[in-house]
């Protein structure tokens, strides 16, 4: 047996960098199921769309960070 | 026992790579969903769709390239 | 104790390409109860389903291969 342990951390912290997509999902879904219904009220939340996905898109690089400083840094 | 413990890493990584999916299929369904309800807008909310599914499909390609990274560069 | 830890990964990996499958059933299951409200507009939305369904299902695949890399080719 061979190997880093902090190998296996990498992999673990990848699972929550494909975690926060089920967030980013759930921001875009919502958006476009509201925006169908009433779409002339859809270009004044564009700003809101954009802000939401930041926000749960930076989790799920900070996830991508501590893998790749898992592998390279660590 | 053998074999390398980052190969333990790269099967991890892979789950976050389908867990992003969860987040793909919201953003889509949300769409059909929407679009089935009302078909003109649809037309206009492509490109947010196309932007959401952009997001959500790149954590997941993040965790994919952790996983090959696992494999073949640590 | 026998065995490659690569083979625990492989099957950590498959874990990652059933959860894709939750994501493609939202896509088509969102299709099917719009379509059948309103099966008029169903036409036009197909090549969406079948971009949603694309899009969910690469990722399953992309564990699928981690799986198969692992397994075979590591």
């Amino acid at each position: 047996m061979e190997g880093d342990l902090a190998h296996i951390g990498a992999g673990l912290a990848a699972i929550g960098s494909g975690a926060a997509a089920i967030g980013v999902g759930n921001v875009a879904g919502n958006f476009l199921a509201g925006a169908l219904r009433n779409p002339s009220a859809a270009g004044a939340q564009t700003a809101t769309l954009f802000i939401g996905i930041a926000f749960a898109e930076a989790l799920g690089i900070f996830a991508f960070l501590v893998s790749l400083l898992l592998m390279f840094a660590v």
